[in-house]
């Protein structure tokens, strides 16, 4: 693959419309799916014959992927930069890791596992899907404060669930990990009255706990949804409508300054005439 | 039927005045739900009777819906356009299949299954519903590539699931398909729990599989509404009144530049004067 | 009560006075409040003396319930506005409602559950709340085509789950009815992968018919939600705004024609000087 | 602690940059952490060793935060004020309430509770999760009426479900209170079609009680959504930017109102020549 380094730059360049063109994107997203299915198939109980065949495919979608990054690396004019993006960097490690031989039955697992990674090849290749991830890897620090702050709901209602009801159901609300999962539960109306009803047997008035904590986090995840439908809207939203008319009154605002001057002078030179 | 088109222009325009009535309208609609309801009488056990009354009731409203089919396509003035048309085709479609003769078991769920889709005819006939459904199919696109992504998400957790937890309950996580199924139950929050305390049992950090897809996929779906809410915003709200101050603006920088030229014409006129 | 109407106006004046004071409301709010519990209180098994002391005061509330309906009806000016409005004729019929003599036990359940709706007189009296329900009732028509829509789709999906499904499942899938409220339960999640899998068992494909169902209800509603919102804002959002900026454009636009004229003027009195 | 009172100004001043530096707020949360982490240890079947540091440790933290409050107490400026602020009163609260001895069951385990609150000083701590709690606060007044029609309607069919349905299921429809516990869990659709079979058999009708009940919940909630989301919009959206573009127009109707009365000074003084 190397050679590629010191061909001269025509031939290069040539690779080059190679790896940009639609052909051998197209030909990328194919062999991703197939990988897919791939995996897939795998999950199915398959004759020997298949699963051979399977087996085979899957090493040559191995290889394909490693000569296509090695030759997208190639062709790249700053080998540095190419390396540090993050998705050449996820695509590197994803194909690296499908290169480990599967002998023994936890590293198939594991091998098994890098292979299900790369069906996201497919969000690094296709530029839409690329761009959005991005926007919404943007979206999550907008969200902090309230995520910690539902963490610390979950968690003074978790401790204080394992302290009144550990002695109700162990399984439940054993420890104040086991009882942020249950709270979770509960937050997700999965089954909850049958929490609940069972807690109220010992403590009648667990009710209120339960009703305080789907209001609390019903209340603060419907004003994060606001929250975040405004602040993305104060962002994008007629923020090109108002800084057109923004500059549309800057304009007119010179135009009036200018014609103010204008009738300060005309006034200057037809004072100078009378005198 | 035929004979409609060899009539004259004024016997034309005349069924065509019949076809736009309101009268006529509203008799192919009541006709519809005369139809819906006789689909959903067919579902109760009925006395003998009422069910050969219901069977000739069917055929009147098929060659009722044939007859007004070919009238307006007769009446219409490009017949090819009109069978282009894809709620023609689907009216025709719909009317054509309820013609196929009911004689075994098979065809007869066919000819009911067909004569269930009638009452979507009612969509095809009422503009307002027809309106309505178009623009529900321009909003499909818009979430295409949310929808996506979503696949690959449910995919590759389903890869997993079904590589891990198979050996736990195969009803569920069986294959890559079955799984998908089963994560679609965990995305709408059905009894999730239940299969998540299952997994647990041999996967005690299994949790993390079912917390990290909820979140994902909420978080996802979210964004995705949010992402719709704004699209259609930015495309209709805000869109007049934005463009009407732009052409108040326009009109009055317009008015300053004749102003500036007349000051500039006056102040010339005036030093003209003074020398 | 017929005395009133032929009181001096002055009297009459007073008695308004009196109809409109806080005091008044205050303490027709708290009659109806001590409704509201007084028929809460009936739900718990009472000792017979609290129980005829409540039989006691729930007359004594009909009573003045009825004293005050004729006291406003009296110092009302207009008698034939004031029995059309709508939140009136409520009053009185749930006011004449309570007066039923309860003798047997068919019409004590019918009394019983008129003094229920004599709750809502809270809304009738209480202005923000009556502002609250006319504003709720002015956004059903809005919601009215795509609940029709709802209507079709579920329709549709219930006359084909009754057709195939019903010998499955006789309770849930019997006739269009019931299905239409098994579908019902299926658009709220609840406990329908149990409604799936039973359909599975004789249908392997029937998940493509939930799904489906699912996708298309969310998807109709998601939609009508956005609608919703978009309509409601474009009444109301940024109108004040908008007719304010416009308003300020014109006053300006007016100006700047005065100085257009001012300018010609000028400048025809300079022309006129030069000659 | 009072000694810091009489103490000259300079170390009073030393002091206060002490109290506002980011070592010694990071050192406070970083403490409060450490109580949450205690707390939930504390929820563990813990080793009789560890148990005792973590008592240890629990005193250890109260007599800190106990100083904590104490010196910030000392250092600000307005004692008076320092009390009265809301979240000052909840961490001194807190803290004194941690001082109490746990000696018999009873106030052990009202020990443990105050102790879990102790982690909402996390909260009062850190600005950015203040400002989210104060505007959260002031969105509750906003939902209040809505929240009214809401216990309403809750109300009302909780007393006609226990009127109805107490025969049926005692323990979910017994009296009104039990019912309207009984009616959240319908509206979160937590099995509700269990609660909803279970009455049909008595009142084959009852579904109509079920889905008016859940239409109605659905419906006002999701009014009351939007409106909540218009009314936080009309608030803060736009507001901005309306306003600068308001300025920007007040300026320019200045600049030509100057420009006028120049104009007209200007026609003055050459009609004055002319003569």
């Amino acid at each position: 693959m190397s050679s590629e380094l010191t061909q001269p730059a025509s031939t290069l360049e040539y690779l080059r419309r190679i790896e940009s063109s639609k052909l051998f994107q197209g030909a990328v997203i194919a062999i991703i799916i197939l990988s897919a299915l791939t995996i897939g198939a795998n999950t199915y109980t398959l004759p020997p014959l298949f699963s051979d065949t399977l087996a085979l495919l899957d090493n040559a979608i191995t290889v394909f992927f490693l000569v296509e990054i090695l030759f997208r690396l190639g062709v790249h004019p700053d080998k540095k930069r190419f390396l540090l993006d993050g998705w050449n960097l996820f695509d590197t490690l994803v194909v690296i890791g499908s290169l480990i031989p599967m002998d023994n039955a936890e590293v198939v697992l594991l091998g098994r596992l890098l292979r299900v990674f790369r069906v996201l090849r497919l969000v690094s290749v296709v530029p839409e899907l690329r761009f959005l991830i991005n926007s919404l890897i943007k979206a999550i620090p907008r969200m902090g404060y309230i995520a910690l702050l539902m963490f610390i709901i979950f968690y003074i209602y978790a401790a204080m669930g394992s302290m009144f009801f550990s002695s109700v159901d162990e399984t439940l609300w054993g420890d104040v990990a086991i009882s942020m999962l249950t709270l979770f539960r509960v937050a997700t109306f999965e089954d909850w009255t049958d929490v609940m009803y069972a807690t109220m047997e010992s403590y009648p008035l667990s009710w209120l706990y339960y009703l305080s904590f789907i209001f609390l986090t019903a209340f603060v995840f419907l004003n994060m949804m606001i929250g975040a439908i405004l602040e993305v809207m104060s962002e994008e939203q007629n923020a090109k409508q108002a800084e057109q008319a923004h500059d549309e009154r800057e304009k007119m605002t010179r135009q009036l300054a200018e014609m103010q001057s204008q009738l300060t002078e005309l006034t200057a030179l037809i004072k100078a005439r009378k005198e």
